[in-house]
């Protein structure tokens, strides 16, 4: 069974309020039928009241509002939903910044448009903005679309409330609470805490707080002079997520084989420190750009030696928690003291939706961060004010995270998540085993996770490694291809150097709505993209 | 001319894959008429394939997606936009919490849910959720829904993608840069810089970050020992959102009378620092309790004396900006040197929409955050790569967060936001003359903006001022008629103490959507809700 959506009629009753009469208005989602139906006189246009301000108060009528969110909806369903996700269409439609901002005349005015303006204008941002829902779009750690997740998420957008108190946020409240309950169950971790953070750089964030906090807790009233100079430990490729423009006194970055720490080389840290004081191990579940995973039990032997925090960031990686036959890449995670997680990557639950768990279960995260703000945080509340958890938060206003991710969960169960993670694991190690028949694809390592990561060699190349010139050459071959696929339009898919290396390419599958004959277009595309260069250079 | 949605049916042809048959489905947005088609047999559950997994990958087919997707985009519609602003209904359906949790059924499971289920979810989310789109609900700094902004919040969500470079958010990248340009502009600064941030206290943090960038560039790589000891300065009042957590040395509040910073005695501060540097003075353009504006020329002129960074937090009171009538309330504003500003407010741009501007234009910001992600901002991209502009922001991802706001600008027009800016002032002060005819009603402050912050003396305290226990007893005014607010479902509004001052009302008044009407029915319910108090007590 399936909808054919370019039949889908939507039949609205109009009633005029001057004259009662009713109207019948049809529209189809389909443009060309939409354009018909204009012709036909039945076009928004001559509809009264939906064509801009009345009474001298722009927009304010409900009916009217909810008529024009309508339209819209059906424009976002034609052209992110439906084209947005068709192989047949494009994954960007490229144009350079100047041409861009032409074509979209974005400037804002002293007056406003009508309804008809602003439904071309919802069509335009939808035809120029990159569909990341596409089977082609492979280019972020983030790809694909769950409709479960999205119902909850427009249905967050129209609750709009902010996620404090049991007050106004009832049944969020209640939810995230469940969530971070579920989430740290599959971590192992029994009782804890948790929230909901805007990104996984301020769950990385949180976790300093915290350690630091525990260790030294006159540092929230005296301020950082009252506390040693201390010292935080990363790997050197997750740097990035920790440096919070200046907000870390330290961080050491230990040097690593492939991507994980070397935990031997890290016991010999505190006498590297020049006097600071270590309190914090961030170790990383799938790196960004290759997708490894730390030894999570040989660091979490050195924490506990050394009476660290450990936390560990697996915004990316953490998923891998569902899949029984994969998990065992987080093994040792229990032993954690706090985890960052982000859902919105490989579990397409929509940005933004990332997680920060610990284990404590002593009320540090709100003690580290509570400012008791007297009109939020009442304490003759005639409920059980420990419902009211925005404190343990240092944002105040905070968006609603939880339901998408829960409506999702609920559609599919945690036996089809872990259907899905396990999916694209099969459809990484797919395109690795094809890579392997074809010529010209070198990986960078095998990987663990679902980045795979290769430099593709155009014949012209192939057999010239030692060559002077090579590794220069070799570098500008990705940076052409990416341009080449994006002006064209056919898919994405991100290259960045790394320490020694130059660039390649990071291919990241992580859509369940995916098919093996997706990573046969992907490297048929690469090679017919780039199997003419350096002729062409 | 006005659309009755009860009277609004949608039809959907529904073709059989595997029989080629086409059904009419029927079903109304109207929970009755839904009912009935339920009894006729024509309800979802009937329907082949929306019912749950199928081909082992649950909920993986587009079409059922969409399908499902447009059912809830109707739940939404009936529930939230239509009872949800319609002043017969309750604002809020009161559960204590172990009630609720039972009523939802929130726990997640193995297996999955099929999508009458699911959709029933929906409903029951809406229906226990807080009414933020009621006329009714006066609870918070936000409140009431622009369906322009929502629908671009739809098509944010669809579209899914981070605000971190061109190649992923071209249209984004550009319009996020003519919103702040725009709203720079309405500040009075011709060049700067500027992002938007999730939250008000992230914008206020990144102005310490950069305050401190300016003056002490080597924090950022030698890190806070490599600095002297810092102090900030704010008013009592807000020092809430300049807690992060320990993230700032010291925090000096600054006396004050009514709530604005006494100017006189901030003179005095250098010498009260215990030997910290000052660095930086956060202002408030109003405050969160009473909507207080500090006088920003003042400080300006100390600041200027004494090479202090002024920021501003005008995340609640910027938005007077848009008003010829009253944006002398941020008189000065010109001379700051940073703003936050949360057209989420004020605006009704909806959760989360944060700017944090910057007069610096020499690239301060992007200087001070950036951590130059290889695999982001590659330096051998084929366009400008000054088009990447998330290196300025401390988190990776980033939420879009400017298109509500463009599409609601673009709908009304800055014409538009202002008549609604000027016109919660005229009901804030309508409220006010309301009040001072009415016995009972004693304002704790003549408010400056919308905040009206009010006592409501029930007849038995009347005239008893000078009692020992006056003092305490009103003070348990305020949680008694909200709780009977709440449990009735009939309006939110807060209360607060504050410093010497006991509980009192904070009534904010922001949607245009709410009338006179609202404002007598706001001053009738406290009354009723009220007037027996210490009769009953």
């Amino acid at each position: 069974m399936f909808i054919d959506l370019h039949n889908i009629f939507v039949c609205l009753e109009i009633k005029n309020k001057v004259t009662n009469d009713k109207k019948l208005i049809l529209f189809g989602l389909k443009s060309s039928i939409f354009h018909r139906l204009q012709q036909e006189k039945y076009c928004l246009e001559s509809m009264n009241g939906v064509n801009g301000p009345q009474n001298g108060q722009p927009h304010l009528d409900h009916a009217d509002g909810q008529y024009f969110l309508t339209e819209a909806y059906k424009v976002i369903l034609e052209e992110v939903l439906c084209k947005g996700t068709d192989v047949k269409e494009k994954v960007c439609d490229w144009h350079d910044p100047e041409e861009l901002s032409a074509l979209l005349d974005l400037e804002l005015r002293e007056g406003g448009e009508s309804h008809h303006q602003l439904l071309q204008r919802v069509r335009d941002v939808a035809k120029y903005s990159v569909k990341t829902n596409h089977p082609r779009f492979f280019n972020q750690l983030f790809a694909g679309v769950d409709y479960h997740s999205l119902a909850g998420r427009f249905l967050t957008e129209a609750l709009n409330t902010s996620q404090y108190t049991y007050e106004v946020a009832p049944v969020f409240v209640l939810m995230e609470n469940v969530m971070l309950t579920k989430l740290r169950s599959m971590v192992g971790w029994p009782q804890g805490d948790g929230i909901f953070c805007p990104g996984g750089s301020v769950s990385n964030m949180y976790a300093m707080n915290v350690a630091r906090y525990r260790a030294y807790p006159q540092v929230k009233v005296q301020g950082l002079w009252a506390v040693p100079r201390l010292a935080a430990f990363t790997s050197q490729e997750v740097k990035y997520y920790l440096c919070f423009g200046g907000e870390i006194p330290h961080v050491h970055s230990v040097e690593e084989t492939q991507d994980f720490m070397q935990t031997d080389l890290l016991e010999l840290l505190p006498f590297l420190t020049q006097g600071a004081v270590p309190f914090l191990v961030s170790a990383t579940s799938g790196t960004t750009i290759q997708g490894a995973f730390d030894p999570l039990d040989r660091i979490a032997d050195i924490c506990d030696k050394n009476k660290l925090w450990m936390h560990v960031d697996a915004a990316w990686g953490g998923s891998v928690l569902f899949s029984k036959k994969h998990k065992h890449l987080m093994k040792g995670i229990e032993r954690a003291d706090s985890l960052a997680w982000n859902p919105h990557k490989m579990l397409l639950a929509g940005l933004q939706c990332c997680v920060f768990l610990l284990k404590d279960n002593t009320d540090l995260l709100k003690q580290c961060h509570c400012a008791n703000a007297t009109y939020l945080f009442q304490q003759d509340k005639f409920y059980d004010m420990r419902m009211d958890t925005g404190d343990k938060s240092v944002q105040c206003g905070r968006k609603v995270d939880c339901l998408k991710l829960w409506l999702m969960w609920k559609a599919v169960g945690t036996e089809g998540l872990a259907e899905r993670v396990d999916k694209v694991f099969k459809l990484a190690r797919y395109l690795v085993r094809e890579m392997s028949k074809r010529e010209g694809f070198q990986l960078v390592n095998e990987p663990q996770f679902v980045n795979v990561c290769f430099w593709y060699i155009p014949p012209s190349l192939r057999g010239k490694e030692g060559n002077n010139d090579y590794q220069e050459k070799l570098s500008k071959v990705a940076p052409v291809i990416k341009e080449r696929m994006m002006r064209k339009g056919s898919m994405m898919v991100g290259y960045q150097p790394l320490r020694e290396k130059v660039n390649f390419f990071r291919m990241v599958i992580i859509s369940p709505h995916i098919s093996q004959e997706d990573m046969d277009f992907f490297l048929d595309e690469i090679e017919r993209l780039g199997k003419d260069l350096y002729n062409a250079l």
